[in-house]
């Protein structure tokens, strides 16, 4: 696995440091793993960074004091602080932000519990009353949503991988099939052309089980003229790549082929909408008039895609309009899936993904494989 | 996947109301994903329950709808409630706590973060002041924590599996091989005996990486001499089972053999120490005076064992004593690993995990393969 050079990392806490400043907060705790990876390049399982001005605190246990050590040694501005093994993370981190000096601290309130925040907002009170501790959201996610040279090369490169793996996915889903047996050859093929892990467990919906949008991989069996929903992505230098094709077992009749065309049209119509600027809603709004004018407005059941990067669903999300989920506008840099599906209770269902990039140069795909397999 | 007959969800759910008449509660918000399963056998990405004195909501998106109303069929006393397409979690998790009534409603602190805790608090009071809610923490883990006949079968029919593909797993680690190929080869091997999916990433350490805790598997070489940690688990019907084997490729030498044994005697004071009433800190410490006494306390830089369940981490938790972790009396019916280790930075390390079941008549092994590997 790789990890991004130093003067990335460096350019990230330069990018956040601007966002802290422009909100009056001298310092940032972050507690969500995937920001503390795009910070400090350390992967793992626990830990907790602190953001200030001028320095980032890396506080670790004791199974990750070696690599984040390691990490230190790279990366200028760094200082690794390990909890102790009797001692507690909100007891560290308490410690640290009093080491900062006085001042508005952000914590980030989508990523620490209520029990945490108790826990530490008691400590800092004990150690130093005057530090402020100030609720933010997605201080970190927003600048994680445009993605820096490094991360678009490992997307790209990625993207290639999975579409690679497509092509000898795919033409394996057989009537007689389990769905299980078919997700374990998809996961062994993402191995194979190099992936650390499937991006999350990988789907396989035969027949009525296309029809239910959440379903994974299980012991139904494919059958001939089943529409069957393969929904897999793989994790490279920490980084996801997503995919979905939906086959027709032995072939499509007519009204399968429809139901995939119609999907195929959604989705390159939510493509023709991306440009710098243009609202996420407008994407999925694209896609939804295609599915709504087919008479399949309610079959299509979720949102039109989703960001990628550390996390396999992240920022910009491409949905209707939410009130918890303003729209955003697009930016270069952005990469995320578009995926329209339909799902027809009782018969079946279909749905398409792709990855795509927004460059000045317009949107560009970055997976890269037919769209409808007969 | 199979699901616990209703006759159990109805029985946890009769432990649970215990718990919340006990602390005054008259009902519990669960937004704790692996508390969700065991109280509906719902596994899903997403959702919330609320537990009331008599009934138990069970609240989804529109993805889960079908799922979520197949166990209402399945379950007396259970509603269904979709929260809609231009709604929210909060929103309608607050509009169903209001139709509970008046009342003391508790919410996991431990699995709300701060903002959820916000939204929701602010749309409850909006709807009925007369609600007061009340920070709880580990209401249905501690339930959890003592597994019913059926996670008990569950575990043992896991286990089982687990100790057959170790035999085939363990014997193809061998000299050349990249640490991330006999990943996928035990990946693969969990699979064919029937897992849903490896419940964690497995970890292949090689060489100096053995010394690492926390490494999962990279493009480190088996060696001949290396001590490699083999660490892999799979999930049966979301129920995950782990463990741990160190092997010698090519055979051990006198040093490595010394380790393997100390680290076993250890395993084996642990287990010896478990018995109903025993302190979770008394177990940690038998483990941990072996070790001590051989000079490798320091190097045994983790706790004893933690509970296996719906997670592959989970109540009870074997360590040292930490104010934030109390010591907990064991009880028949917990389930958890037994996996003392010791890492020499720039040397090598062995952990040896087994799973173990507490019962009336002492503990008994799980899983049942060598400890020891020539």
């Amino acid at each position: 696995m790789q990890i991004a050079p130093p003067e990335f990392h460096l350019a990230r806490h330069a990018r956040v440091r601007e966002d802290l400043r422009a909100a009056s907060l001298d310092a940032l705790i972050v507690t969500s793993l995937p920001n503390i990876a795009y910070l400090t390049g350390l992967f793992a399982t626990a830990g907790a960074a602190i953001l200030s001005r001028e320095r980032l605190a890396l506080i670790v246990d004791g199974r990750y004091a070696v690599t984040a050590n390691a990490r230190q040694q790279m990366l200028d501005g760094i200082d690794v602080v390990v909890v102790p093994q009797s001692g507690s993370y909100e007891e560290t981190i308490a410690a640290v932000a009093g080491t900062f000096g006085n001042g508005r601290v952000g914590f980030e309130d989508g990523h620490m519990t209520v029990r945490q925040h108790r826990d530490l907002a008691a400590r800092v009170a004990a150690i130093d009353s005057k530090i402020e501790m100030t609720a933010t959201t997605g201080v970190v996610e927003r600048c994680r949503a445009v993605k820096d040279v490094w991360e678009l090369q490992t997307l790209r490169e990625a993207a290639g991988r999975l579409s690679d793996a497509a092509k000898c996915i795919i033409p394996k889903a057989l009537a007689g099939q389990l769905e299980r047996q078919v997700a374990a050859g998809i996961d062994a093929q993402l191995h194979h052309v190099g992936f650390e892990k499937p991006a999350f467990d990988t789907i396989v919906a035969a027949g009525p089980n296309s029809a239910v949008p959440h379903h994974r991989a299980g012991d139904g069996v494919l059958e001939t003229g089943d529409l069957v929903i393969l929904d897999f992505g793989g994790m490279l230098n920490g980084y996801a790549v997503d995919m979905t094709r939906t086959v027709v077992i032995g072939g499509s009749r007519p009204r399968e082929r429809r139901l995939l065309e119609q999907v195929a049209e959604a989705q390159a119509a939510a493509f023709a909408a991306v440009a710098i600027g243009r609202a996420t809603t407008d994407i999925d709004r694209a896609a939804r008039d295609v599915l709504e004018r087919e008479g399949l407005g309610a079959a299509f059941s979720h949102g039109t895609g989703h960001g990628l990067g550390l996390e396999v669903h992240e920022r910009p999300r491409l949905t209707k309009y939410r009130p918890e989920l303003p729209a955003e506008p697009l930016a270069a840099g952005m990469v995320f899936t578009l995926e329209p599906g339909v799902y027809l209770e009782g018969w079946g269902g279909a749905r398409i993904e792709d990855d795509v990039v927004v460059t000045a140069g317009g949107p560009e795909w970055l997976t890269d494989v037919p769209r409808l397999y007969e």
